[in-house]
């Protein structure tokens, strides 16, 4: 199998992304194309072992990562995240995994490869540790004034991935709204709401903002805005209520105590809750394999997410997932 | 000062509501009127000292925390959250707090007092402690899709609030958006993005889902679901990653250093991290005083919203809210 890798994408590229391009290698034993700007990719991968596998692909520009995502792909035909669409469009890589511009990576992803056959919107899955196993959060991609349609298509969508990636069963489906009833909250929502109900999805309602990482439901279905926010603000939250409790931990305690819990735990922990230490998002809906890492990504995330892509293609994601929405409307 | 207290509402009540009102009417030497069934408010009173300043106002009936907002107030009318909105709305009393059905009470402040004039969309505003200093979430109550001129009044009716109430001199204030760029987001933001551009207010821009408590903005604009679903995240958030926090460091640490960090340590942090704890959120717009406290309430948490409401009659919010929406639509 070959993995494209935006060698060029992500807050500390292209040092991290080849360390974890090159862990993904060893341990997965696939071939994965660094695609970026072969002398500095070069630099990096010196006096790596195992190289054997890695090999460069290179490109001349890069989209920043506060660039107009779609201005930048319409422009930039040689950056490494259209060169790397365009290898797997050209079947030379199975699959595209990225730490850049998430808007571009989606945009490059849909104007290089099109849509599944009946899905109007692709959508980024974000897959969160919750309390009580994985919870998917769909769409965190931007997707935003959503109609009731594309809310039930997120559904199926990420109910394909999670039975054929993630080995859910038949996850629990609801709907982000802000009481538990049928009929409250926006119009939008309710919609939806019916629409999701009568689905053959095992939906299971509202819910709450308090509950989204609780287990209530598995797959989590919002709109692209509002599923945006509750990322950020997760992320933001589960960090700086990790360094308060460090702070007032250390208010606490003697100091012979303190030095048992190094601030590199608090650090451990903090990541222990990032989504980006957890793999990548995979944009459901493309015809092709594409998965997004966050921009502050480690070699581990980077690692994972290519991992990720791994079990995406070998699981025919794309094809169940096509199906599924084939069936949902004859 | 007379202040109507809905003994009634709340998870707690009205035993917690009544030690929070005794306390309030102890340290600030003001007048409540506890609203509700008089023979079990005279239970929860019986025994207490300094009684002198608390009085009972009977009344038959209560709205349940799952009832239907609208249905509940119209049918009843002598119902603790209807009776205390009656007794302002006749002069004997100078603010309503309730920690009960909040969509009950914004429902019942609307139909009793009426708007203030200009004011399309009474709005409830949530001041919560960001890591720089308290920051304003406005709408939480509910109003959804709203249009760019709600969200324009919202910052409105939050400065006056903020400057008057809150010691803030030019309060910053920012719109919950997905990026950081005008332009971003959806239609409601981008329009109101330039209304509130154009505006006399010390507009910073758009303020993404990290950034809410940062400080970034003093004042964070957001249309009543997302604001709703912001703050029931934040609280589940900071009461699962403080406990996940504790269950990690139990298990890296050693018996005897485990004594010294009690459960109660970190319950007591995780209030720290609460709105509920923080005082009431009012309810602006409105002819009148309302503040809305969680339902799960604690006493410090009630008389802290009576702390509220005496400083909100006292810097005179209402007129002043009341001149700068008049100003801003002359």
């Amino acid at each position: 199998m070959n993995i494209a890798v935006d060698a060029m994408g992500g807050d500390n590229a292209p040092k991290v992304v080849v360390q974890g391009a090159i862990k993904a290698s060893d341990e997965l034993g696939i071939n994965i194309i660094l695609v970026g700007d072969s002398e500095v990719i070069s630099f990096e991968l010196e006096g790596k072992e195992k190289r054997g596998l890695v090999s460069i692909y290179h490109c001349r520009e890069a989209v920043l990562m506060d660039e107009s995502p779609l201005k930048a792909i319409r422009n930039k035909k040689d950056s490494s995240i259209k060169v790397a669409f365009d290898l797997l469009k050209n079947g030379k890589a199975d699959a595209v995994v990225s730490a850049g511009n998430s808007g571009a990576i989606m945009a490059a992803a849909i104007l290089t490869l099109g849509k599944v056959e009946g899905v109007e919107r692709p959508a980024l899955a974000c897959v969160i540790p919750g309390s009580a196993g994985e919870v998917i959060l769909i769409d965190v991609g931007g997707n935003v004034d959503c109609r009731p349609a594309h809310l039930l298509q997120f559904g199926i969508m990420a109910n394909a991935f999670a039975t054929s990636c993630l080995g859910m069963k038949r996850p629990r489906v609801g709907i982000l709204n802000i009481g538990e009833e049928a009929g409250k909250g926006n119009e939008q929502g309710r919609m939806a709401y019916e629409l999701l109900k009568n689905s053959p999805l095992n939906f299971v309602g509202n819910v709450e903002g308090g509950e989204i990482f609780s287990g209530l439901a598995q797959i989590v279905v919002c709109d692209g805005f509002i599923g945006n926010v509750v990322l950020k603000l997760s992320e933001g939250l589960a960090a700086s209520v990790s360094s308060r409790l460090e702070k007032s931990i250390r208010n606490y305690m003697t100091g012979k105590v303190l030095a048992l819990l190094s601030h590199k735990f608090f650090k451990g922990f903090q990541k222990t809750l990032d989504y980006a230490e957890y793999g990548g998002a995979p944009i459901l809906g493309i015809k092709g394999v594409g998965i997004i890492c966050h921009g502050s990504s480690s070699a581990m995330a980077i690692k994972n997410a290519i991992k990720m892509a791994v079990d995406y293609v070998e699981n025919d994601v794309e094809r169940r997932l096509s199906e599924q929405i084939a069936g949902f409307h004859p």
